[in-house]
């Protein structure tokens, strides 16, 4: 066990406190897996660490942690899986930021690595990110070789161009302006966000040895909660203010983007997120008191955000 | 054997004629390994499907396979290795073409991904290649899992951030415009390109199941073609035509780029590349008459173009 993360269910359990203490040891894990802002290229890693310590909340390694958790499984290698979601996730938002995708100027408050390092430095920071993520997957030598080849092809389907992040990143791209249907548009939602959350659970409940079934339920757990949590986004995108999403608001409307909002007007939105929610966290009942931290992590992550 | 590539040494061998079977080979499998253009999203698959078929000679994949030939390795699996290994390179070329990188409107006489589809979509398809390009390694499951997971590792090292490509091209970036050592020239042309041109044949050697001793020296071989190739390419950019080379020449010089020529002259550097080739085939004399193809390889697809 490295700088032991194990949570213990204390009565007076705090999600504030729990997700803090997680998002700290998140952080000093990833810190140790970027290379240093002094190896060479320099300038490519320091936008590498830049980005990644751009202030993310950490909801996918936390995830991973938790369902980890939830299935006794050995923290070291699930450390490494979630630095590696992480890291994934990292060079998806750098790319999304870039002036041929989203053009934002900030994240989380900061500029945006484009903004602060050029765009071609941070279009290369991001593909050094995944990179270096499947890098760490293949090197976890605690984890059988086939659950981490497992590992590595079921990341590559939910990043990939086949229903995966990128599938709805272009789609996204393309859908800008244009007309959309309720289907069209929860199968943007699903790929481009909830897919990597799906695969955090996925992955998690693999490399924790479990069962297909509970695989299974698991991977129904993280895909209704993925789906949730851009619904959430999309929310706070028209109520948020800029100071409070570290970003610029309002801009879905500006870009004229596929939302739920846009579709289904504010309330109806907030009740759909809702009833994913509750749905997903009936998949894991079965969890009984081990899924309590799961439980509170769906509520906090998806509905406890409006 | 799939499609059977297998190439027997004939008295009147010919590299023209080995090289232009093995390119329609390796068309046809790629073919197979990318997703259909009607699949969703169309512009996404269209856009990979553009760039991998925009022409490319497929001198990675065709050195995959004349390594795996002379170990004696098994050709399916062999295949999959050279089909990934181009994938992976088409996704640096569309990268290395946008507008915040080397800004081309032409690669091998075609429109560039960008200029096709737009950058956005540009962007995309490149992540999605090398994505790709991971999953089929993680699913050839008739190569050892051990040697898979080493492939991809390694893989990812020769195309990561630490001396691998992209350490290539961030150097490559950095260094437009400013003076350069004898010593950093060679490290960015090696990392850039020599890298994925090493681990072409290196990778073959492992899925061909060689010795430390056989690997080692093959990508010693791998090593000094890569650097030379990379020097003919810089000479070429300077000696060839835009309607040779297919895209625009004399770019480097515009770019400021640090290239061999523009430290060493053209005599030199050409002289450069043919010691580099002459050393490299050093290495591989232990092959005897098995390696003859890949002897002629490495003088056709360095020195002998130009």
């Amino acid at each position: 066990m490295r700088k032991g993360a194990a949570v213990r269910l204390e009565k007076d359990f705090s999600i504030d406190h729990y997700l803090k203490r997680q998002k700290k040891f998140v952080d000093s894990h990833l810190d140790d897996f970027l290379p240093s802002a002094h190896t060479a290229p320099e300038i490519l890693h320091e936008t590498m660490r830049y980005s990644v310590f751009a202030g993310g909340k950490r909801i996918r390694p936390i995830l991973v942690l938790a369902t980890g958790e939830a299935l006794n499984g050995e923290l070291d290698s699930l450390t490494c899986l979630a630095c590696a979601i992480e890291l994934i996730h990292t060079y998806s938002l750098i790319h999304d930021d870039l002036p041929a995708m989203d053009n934002d100027d900030y994240r989380r408050g900061q500029l945006t690595a484009h903004k602060k390092f050029g765009e071609g430095i941070a279009i290369l920071a991001g593909n050094a990110l995944l990179t270096l993520a499947v890098q760490t997957l293949a090197e976890i030598s605690s984890v059988p070789e086939k659950t981490r080849l497992a590992v590595i092809l079921q990341l590559c389907q939910a990043v990939g161009s086949r229903g995966g992040m990128l599938a709805g990143q272009a789609m996204d791209l393309e859908t800008q302006g244009k007309k959309f249907s309720k289907e069209h548009l929860e199968q943007i939602h699903s790929a481009k966000t909830g897919a990597l959350i799906q695969i955090s659970v996925r992955c998690a409940s693999l490399f924790a040895g479990a069962s297909q079934e509970v695989c299974h339920n698991l991977s129904a757990f993280g895909s209704g909660l993925g789906l949730a949590y851009q619904i959430v986004d999309d929310i706070l995108d028209v109520e948020g203010s800029s100071s409070d999403l570290g970003k610029t608001s309002g801009k879905d409307d500006i870009n004229e983007k596929a939302t739920y909002p846009a579709l289904y007007g504010l309330e109806t939105s907030k009740n759909i997120a809702t009833d994913l929610v509750e749905t997903a966290i009936q998949q894991i009942q079965f969890l009984g008191p081990a899924g309590k931290i799961l439980r509170e992590l769906a509520h906090f992550i998806s509905v406890r955000r409006f």
